[in-house]
């Protein structure tokens, strides 16, 4: 028997030559509709941020951060300032290469006049690499916090391999970095990208302190203004969010201080949501799971749920022995 | 010191050398374990849509819908029509050629006779991109939403380039559109890719409304049967689904209506639930986070959890000053 | 009007020159940095297993698994013989070369005396090749779980090339393996790239009975001592975990039963979490979904919510006609 895709006759041949003949009619069709379309800029906009070359900077800060890690390069001492060398001057020229595209962006939707895009661009990237030792000591506080609070955590070159927390506050801690320096669009590039590898969403704006430890992670929300202190410990599904917002919250609430706060060494559970800019958890203060949260709470408190009562149908709960 | 990939001495070679001759015994015995197997059909399967071609059609339609942004070309309204020629082009070849695929294993799998795959298959494929201008027409509605909705949202472009939300829904529109075009297979490939790279999972056959927002959105499932209207939005990890269903329930509830209806302009916070095939949820109607539905609410209705007691040890919660 | 990003003029020029000359300066403090750093050691580690190397052997694995899937290979029961002698080949040179280094970065860390790491790194990859026939019985009573399960799923191809379940049930079954024959870091890195590509977070150290089905699957996590037996439901947002442990708890929980035991036929609906080493889900019980238990249930009980009281303003609750 003949496999079915060489079936074939005159027939079907000359219906498909028809449908190929239809391409010119539809191509004109989209040509018309884009022609007279209104709305956003979707033809001629300012040459964008490419996300291929974000990840590319992902990848290239994360090789100087974590030096041997990331690299089939076999690194020693002895050869390590060929290694940063080169590395930096790609990094930087793939940087201030897309900072100069962001700010360019930015001055013509804003209207802005555009002067100084170019030395701007440069100068930030230099600013950013200046940046990546003290970078480095809090990535380690952060990994050092994944040793002490994750009992299946076999040692640190696993943390910095496979935990999808570490990856999220990595990329978190330069995009915040990037923030910080002015510049538009990439930052929030670089944390979306985060997110889609490890379903955590931290805003660039956002403020983290030192060894900060998220769990499993899948699910985690934290806002625009958050602010978070030192050696916080959060699980997967934890919501740092603000309060229902009216529809039009788009153009009111941009700007406000719409997140929580949470004070120094705070655990939060497990599918806990914590929500409005006025909210403070206090120092110490333990949180536990599947809470919803809108008020704040003293330093070394401990918030659980009244659980809700469970029905038993059929032979029910186990009695201890 | 020797780095210790370079340690060997002649006893190892030769152990490992006695592995490798192990390797045409295990060759036959997965042979003879492939041949003699029962069950699914892993062998001369019917060729399948490719999820790299799927993944290349939706990056091709979505160069289409928003040209200018994912190309490095540089687009004028001057050689636009070069552009959409050349794109309209591949995206047909290669959509034409899975859409084959795909009804060929189809008729196979059902054992219908197939005599008109390939005709049909090009048939769609011009279909699917005519639709193309009016899906660019709700997929801008949805962009307003999300402007709307969100005040961390810097505009337009930030949208298009970075929003998990934005992209779950395009290629959503993408793969019902294909769906009711009658398209297997390559529609849940679709979404399936959205949802890996989102965490959002919209089943292709859930019908949506223009003007659709889902914020942060990890962990959102919409159901196959779900409707849901205009100007609707959602928050990370709400639930469209069915109600709980017996052991059988793959055989017994294909093709019913499972999933809930969303009337216009519904809110849903976080983490909420919504389930069951006969509850409607009605227009203006906002829904809380957090809460489980089973039953249908009326328009204009806000829907609250009185929330479960929370107990505070320690210093307890803040009072007002 | 010339395109903003041609705007040059002297002025810039030499500014951006400028800066290009600080990079020594740059490198040299990077270097500096790198070179008086104390704490993990981040030059010179042992050569590692390479995240690329260790996709591409799921991917082979995955091809032998379902051979004639994830192949253009046309495979025929006449030429089966080559391909799975090609790709036995393939995939034992690739996965014995990542044993070994993982087994020798093993040896180093905990400075142990490595004498044999390259023939046993031979050996497992060899072990790990023989468990395929056994894995694919296992991987076809799941996929015939999910036909099973979900009304939605249209035949088996469809779940093979489109369920994040399956997907993750079978990276999960051979990182178990793996794990089972002494293998360090390669399991976690692999179910960590099925955690990123499905939200599903299994640890390779659970053991999980046949006929699983997860269903969406975003948000679940299954620690590490979880034992779960055979055809077991669970759906997004299942927690299978440890219950709330102290600050170092990674030291003094390590190697602990910390995470709950699932008997055979038990269903656990969506976003739900059972916690505990020492909770234990009795065969034939059903959890409804929003539940949080720590205690154990007896087989054949089901346990649901006693939903928390809902608020309805406005128009309120649509009653029964």
């Amino acid at each position: 028997m003949e496999p079915i895709t060489t079936i074939k006759c005159v027939d079907e041949e000359s219906q498909i030559s028809a449908f190929y003949d239809q391409i010119p009619e539809v191509v004109n069709n989209l040509l018309t509709f884009w022609n007279t379309k209104e709305g956003f800029e979707h033809l001629e906009p300012t040459p964008m941020p490419s996300h291929e070359a974000v990840v590319r900077i992902i990848h290239k800060a994360r090789s100087l951060l974590f030096p041997g890690y990331f690299t089939s390069t076999k690194l020693k001492k002895s050869n390590l300032a060929y290694f940063l060398g080169q590395e930096t001057t790609e990094l930087y020229a793939d940087l201030s290469q897309q900072i100069v595209l962001a700010l360019q962006h930015d001055c013509v939707r804003r209207s802005l006049p555009c002067s100084s895009c170019r030395p701007k661009g440069h100068e930030i990237a230099l600013r950013f690499i200046e940046t990546l030792p003290e970078m480095e000591v809090m990535l380690t506080s952060d990994i050092q916090a994944a040793l002490d609070g994750d009992p299946a955590a076999k040692g640190a070159d696993e943390v910095i391999f496979s935990y999808p927390g570490l990856l999220a506050i990595n990329v978190y801690r330069m995009a915040h970095v990037l923030l910080k320096l002015g510049v538009p669009i990439i930052p929030r590039i670089m944390t979306e990208h985060a997110h889609s590898l490890t379903g955590i969403d931290i805003h660039p704006g956002a403020s983290i302190g030192g060894s900060f430890f998220i769990d499993h992670g899948t699910g985690v929300v934290i806002g625009e203004t958050t602010e978070i202190g030192s050696r916080v410990r959060l699980y997967q599904g934890v919501t740092l969010g603000a309060l229902s917002l009216p529809s039009d919250a788009g153009k009111r609430y941009r700007d406000h201080k719409r997140h929580p706060t949470i004070e120094d060494d705070v655990i939060i559970y497990a599918n806990t949501t914590i929500l409005g800019g006025e909210t403070t958890i206090g120092t110490r203060a333990v949180i536990g799971g599947n809470i919803w949260l809108t008020e704040s709470v003293e330093p070394d408190t401990k918030v659980l749920l009244k659980r809700p009562e469970l029905a038993f149908l059929g032979r029910g709960r186990k009695t201890a022995k």
